[in-house]
């Protein structure tokens, strides 16, 4: 570290240079929308309490070099992604961000990084009125921490165990386009023609901040897509102490899976991940209300199945299968896969299960 | 990371053997008391909101292996570590703790070594009832992210800021062991007869919560002594706009650094980092309150000089003393230590100046 010792450009002159954007008008005013009282520079940041009735949602997320991003990720994207993934999981709660922290490792002071990474946070973190606050700064290997802190009204929470029996299962946007991505970056299947207009997908996903806040009071349970479609609903499942039939073939996918082979189309949207699309369950009943709130943001909601009892029908002697979280897929036929197949897609993302 | 998946113990069972405490009776009616309506597994942690006119206090530190700690250091303690250097910023603001995140990276599923930094990590949770509610474990370069909630009084913050002309200025227990600890493993120095005996001021500091919480009203501003105590300071007098005088030699040391040479004395515990005691300004007529404070914990709470204005005395033309900041050292016998002197005990710790 002596060169940056020699440039004499220090850990205050880091947060400052890059971090502290207070001094700038929009978003100092955007900061007091937030109701920071104050940011950066204090031993903690102090926030406005949420309104009256709603209490507190907080979400950490750590991103990992060559673990979560490649060493010659686009750093603004990266700087995007970061706070999007957070954001994701204030959306899936139905929380309205108030601020977050960033805590950052650095093996060294790359000024291009740095000013690229930078402008990417500084965008969403405007884009929906989410402040930096604080955090920490170190060198180390390039590790991102966020934590992000929204509000909610209390009885409105979208949590897990919500789901209840009968509910339709919802999935916002296209899932899918992510992991083909990667697949095709790792070389695990042959590039795709127009697979270059979806790497967005990949690197810069949209957090569905508006879409949570307007299913307060419709929806029942919901998740972000992370880990995979099947393995995070699964989840919903287990907590709700339910289980799920699902109609694989109505997942709802971009153009770059409906024109590939069902194989590809099957893998990338029920097990593929970094999706950041809700997955979120509702009564029937309510169905026409978030049909139209699709229709007002132009955001594709779909019904792909819905919350069941026990599924007698494909007990399985696997004791990797719990009494909760059990799924049923049906094909386009009406055929349910059997038991072996559904296993396929049913596991999701593990960070020290994987290579 | 092969090993790791013949074993099938992945994130989840990661959580849920060492981060998920729920279960424990004790730990649920703390978690209530905490107003933890949701803990760790969904997509958000869910928190109450504080209580009426109070605001919120939200700090995030990063500990990285080999840079915060060595990759032999007692796994229980650093649990210890982790959360009381966060906890201690939100002492320095007279917050009380709320919950707290975890964010960690690791290289391998070490089992001995996540039960002993969860045990470390519950007890200092519980102790001072601030549950953990959530975070994120991945496999990477063992990095520990942490980000503590607290609240506090609206108009009691003890911000850098709030220093006037005039306050006494304060530091609590004792200073400078941890970097004599420090510096002995390192062999800056040679090691001190006893000093096996001041081993946990340096892996084990003690935040000062009770005291930040007690100063509220009383005190002005307050740090907690992290990268120095005079460099600490000086983020306090640049924040407030004003200068100081320090008695140097009234600043309280143990017997480990009473009895050492003036030199080392000095050095540790006007430069030393790592003390996590808090450094405060209070008016003079607050001092028989605190005073009386300090009684009633049991905790030294020591007067060590005053909050001025310019000191033209020692106005210098070194262009890296800015106009307020600036501080008037004063030995024993009452004479004030020359610039260069000054600067040596100034310079506290940077991340990124560091070799």
């Amino acid at each position: 570290m002596a060169s940056l010792k020699s440039q004499q450009f220090g850990e205050f002159d880091l947060i400052n240079t890059y971090f502290l954007r207070n001094s700038s008008p929009s978003i100092a005013s955007k900061q007091e929308s937030a109701n920071v009282l104050l940011g950066i520079g204090d031993d903690c940041a102090l926030l406005d309490s949420p309104p009256n009735d709603h209490i507190l949602a907080v979400t950490s997320d750590m991103l990992v070099e060559n673990r979560h991003f490649f060493s010659d990720a686009d750093p603004k994207l990266l700087g995007h992604k970061c706070l999007a993934v957070n954001l994701s999981d204030l959306a899936a709660m139905g929380a309205k961000p108030m601020a977050f922290t960033l805590s950052i490792a650095l093996t060294h002071i790359n000024h291009a990084w740095l000013a690229a990474f930078s402008d990417g946070l500084h965008a969403i973190s405007e884009r929906f009125n989410c402040p930096l606050i604080g955090g920490d700064t170190t060198s180390g290997p390039l590790t991102i921490s966020i934590t992000a802190i929204g509000h909610l009204p209390k009885n409105n929470a979208l949590k897990r165990s919500n789901a209840l029996v009968g509910d339709d299962i919802w999935v916002s946007g296209e899932v899918g386009d992510a992991r083909c991505i990667l697949g095709i970056a790792r070389g695990e299947w042959p590039p795709i023609s127009g697979s270059e207009n979806f790497t967005h997908r990949m690197h810069a996903p949209e957090p569905r901040v508006d879409l949570g806040i307007a299913l307060r009071g419709l929806a029942h349970a919901a998740i972000d897509i992370s880990d995979g479609l099947l393995g995070d609903l699964q989840h919903i499942l287990k907590a709700s102490h339910c289980n799920a039939s699902i109609q694989i073939d109505q997942v709802p996918v971009s153009t770059l899976l409906s024109n590939s082979s069902r194989e590809l189309r099957r893998l990338c949207s029920l097990k593929g991940g970094d999706d950041y699309e809700l997955c979120f369950t509702a009564p029937n009943a309510n169905a026409p209300q978030i049909e139209a709130i699709g229709r007002a943001f132009n955001l594709r909601l779909t019904k792909i199945g819905q919350i069941t009892e026990a599924i007698n029908e494909i007990e399985s002697q696997s004791p990797s299968i719990s009494q909760f979280g059990r799924m049923r897929l049906i094909d386009q036929d009406g055929n349910s896969l059997d038991d072996k197949q559904t296993q396929i897609y049913l596991k999701s993302f593990d960070h020290f299960e994987s290579s």
